[in-house]
């Protein structure tokens, strides 16, 4: 049953071949110089929101499954410094610091790449799995974005348009309430946009000062059946304030991440993950624009398949 | 003599207090809601220019010091996966790969924070050196710059302008230098601009594709006596194309690192280093047009000394 | 009080100076070649007994402090080989796999180094706890024990000599505890013996196959006042199968760690923590036979505080 | 002509189910409870080598292929000590260092686990290579030695038998000079041996006090012919003091390491590399025994393929 349906909405919005057999980028294509150059054009008070949280050993990583939170050390520090006049010149007068990280590329605020998941062992745009060796991914990894991820960020602010705080955990956000959140701030989903999705889900988190079992709690997020209305709006991606953009328990088990199967392999849609939008969602309640610049450049690591990120979103 | 020519110039453009007692953010205080919103305004075409460098284990890290190259490594991969519809099931449909990375702070194009360089034991705006422990810097780390670092971008394409495909390792460019080159480009260096400085010394290196010796090689860089003048002309940051923005080696030994003592403890000049210039260079060269948005947001990794970035110039 | 208490106990115990202005291996000056030689003599079964637990992603760090399990990973794997035999000549034949780890030097059964805990800023011997930088210990570090580590092992089973599996969270180790185990088992302990106190306290995490909490949890231990009669004892290290060989709670509050004070930094006395004690105490029980030939060799980390070991207990 | 000749001597000394179709560890089974004993009863002297060189940045790997120097980091350090009797108080008179690792596990001093290389998609005793992923090795993981890595070794000093100071590089090692070694030092090679082999090579490096280039230079060592003789004299390992144990460059191009094809898939003989032999050799060479014990306990890393190590030979 469950894999009829996911079978049935992956073909639905499949792209492959849409943007040629080399393609490795997907709905990220959507983005043209014009929405640029356009989304540019909607800044005028110069307003910065950051969208990344930090990176610091109390993080949404319990360490269950495989990935942790970012360890942060140092090479040299205060105390490694010279002491008096003559170490000054013995040392070329260097007294700085340095330092070093051990992270995984997910484990913050983030973005997928097109080779983060897989469906019957085929990635996006059908490039065999197998490509995803111990050294990487030869195809769809995230430096192929390097210069691509910027236009029109949209917030749908879903919990507001609900009228609560925060959706319920395992609350799967309609067609309807992406629309309904759209229609109530004004604000058309265009060709190209980057959405930005908020749940609320985070701001438990943050309240209490606790990551704790952020990445293993059940949260709300967008249904599987979104799938096809993201894919009729060619939107060039979706990120949301949760772990995993889609609901939590899913709605199609045994599949554990449906949307991510539809999405990522078949769409070849970018997910962006634990976005932090609080700061952003309270003044666009304020100012009733919805609508803005985004700017979320990837580390280019060559074959990765995600990469840390700290978005601007510019008004 | 090195020593006193250094602590004049130190003295002279030290920004201590300028921005009250608890600053730790320094000349990006330069950066206004109003340098942001004009900055924007000058994308016209759409056209981004991505200038942070491969993350990868061949890079400018010769790893003599203690910087190494990126190390980046898969937790799940394509051997991993379900092999049947079964297994499918079994695994929960889960067919996908994740990755983590260590690597040093500053081993890429990046930002160094306030807190990398110290003057006689004290950080910018006054902070001791002992509160960078090995736990990281307690203040002036570059979590505190976390949405500031975007505004009008600038390149002063000095090579360019000197007529040489890239400037001698050892040259150091003059104030008369960055002058002449603003003038040829028909550009003003204002308040709160991000500077970036061509040399053209990483072309090269790309030339042959080979980063090796790029960290020991002597380099061309900004002379210790522009420092004045930077600080003069309240630029909020500066960057450039080789390994340390300053000219190698030293014009005043034993100091190694002379522009970086005059800059950053005591300007509490943000200094942006291995940024990939050549594209973005070709482009003004044709269009004329030497400045732009420029948005290079750190990882706002906590207590940190520096950040890798991949910021991009927008048009 | 705790701190007049600990004061004294230190105080009378201190080794600074007993085996000269430099050393740097405290207690295990103790052990000799006659020692060595004596304790090879006891091995006439040929059985080897392995007290290292396994280096694997669940274990006994929770992470909450700084100390984290260890995360093994592969630059090369099956995924990575040659298909066929153009393949195998291209790749000079080359199948193979090759891996990695990211670890804390005390995140598994391990050997304290005399640098990794100080007493007032000061370190074994009197040398300034300043000497310890983030680029590691300058003195008393693991390397300097390279070849030391080795000697005759007693097993003093303490859980079987009170008749219990294991003793109680909180239960301190008297003096008489250890001496009326030794007498149970009818051995003496000698000057350059390698002490292995059984508390049984693994036992219940074995059990269960459940590390969590280990590191967090109250244990049984020794009590910091058997560290007069360690130091009359003249052993060269004490090991144990708890997180601190010590007891948690503290008995002198506030100081969470007395035992460790006393020992390390004064007494100059090398701890060995989370040893894997079971098969070798069922078979001691057996055999009636608690001493034997231990061969526990530290990795030479330059300047480091702590070592993974694999000790060997032979019969 | 090369590969037939390596499937020659493969085929010759492949010992797949000799010891049950489940085995995991190949030829360390010619170590007996028996021969463990006998090589106790050699230790009368009380004399300790330990053969593991430093972990260190400056170390034999040159990071051109995957492997990379250990990283060594702190924690916490001396700069991050309680500062007055106030401090002690607040911070449970916790004063003291913790440091961690990130390293190859084969960056040194080291035994190869029987998952390290493959033979045709094969590992010992048959198992598929597809077995390996980046979650590490499912079979002949390292782990699985835990307790075996101990017996009787035998130094043949080859260097000395040949009467120079270091065999040339891409000197081949042949039966005869193992035999002639063993001749000379009056020792014979028995079932169970761990057998190290001193070519002198690493001689050099230590006495320039630069590792540079060892792990790329040619070198001399084992050549692949011997694989029968290691097979007829049921030896249970061999180590070498050079990189890889067999010649540089390859005797059987383009096969790069036609020994290790034979030995460890085939033989599943276990392999250790870059011993430090210079002061057991000249211990050797002053009191004419070259049989000792050796005792080489792994690190018992889940799933691994390789581990550092610190062996202990003991006279």
């Amino acid at each position: 049953m469950s894999e009829d349906k996911l079978r049935q909405l992956a073909l639905q919005v499949r792209n492959w071949g849409r943007w040629g057999p080399e393609d490795e980028i997907g709905t990220l294509n959507y983005i043209t110089h014009a929405t640029i150059a356009a989304a540019c054009g909607l800044v005028t008070a110069g307003k910065v929101f950051a969208l990344g949280i930090p990176l610091q050993r109390h993080g949404p990583q319990s360490g269950t499954r495989a990935r942790f939170n970012p360890i942060h050390t140092m090479f040299r520090d205060g105390g490694d410094q010279p002491k008096d006049a003559a170490e000054v010149v013995a040392m070329q007068g260097y007294g700085g610091s340095d330092d070093w990280i051990v992270m995984p590329l997910q484990c913050v605020t983030q973005w997928d790449s097109l080779a983060h998941v897989f469906d019957s062992g085929k990635m996006y745009n059908g490039y065999d799995a197998a490509l995803v060796t111990s050294s990487g991914a030869e195809r769809n990894s995230i430096d192929k974005t390097n210069n691509k991820i910027v236009g029109r960020g949209v917030l749908l602010d879903v919990a507001r348009y609900k009228n609560v705080p925060r959706l319920s955990p395992g609350y799967a956000i309609t067609i309807e309430d992406l629309e309904g959140s759209a229609a109530a701030e004004g604000v058309d989903v265009l060709p190209g946009d980057l959405l930005l999705v908020r749940t609320g889900h985070m701001s438990g988190y943050l309240a209490k000062g606790d990551w704790s079992h952020f990445d293993l709690d059940d949260s709300p997020g967008v249904s599987v059946f979104t799938a096809p209305w993201l894919h009729d709006k060619q939107v060039a991606a979706i990120a949301s304030d949760n772990y995993a953009v889609e609901v939590r328990p899913s709605e199609l088990p045994p599949f554990r991440s449906p949307f991510h199967i539809c999405a990522i392999p078949n769409m070849g849609l970018t997910l962006g993950e634990i976005f932090f939008l609080e700061e952003l969602a309270a003044d666009c309640a304020a100012d009733g624009r919805y609508a803005f610049l985004l700017v979320a450049p990837p580390l280019p690591v060559t074959n990765a398949v995600g990469t840390p990120i700290n978005p601007y979103a510019m008004k």
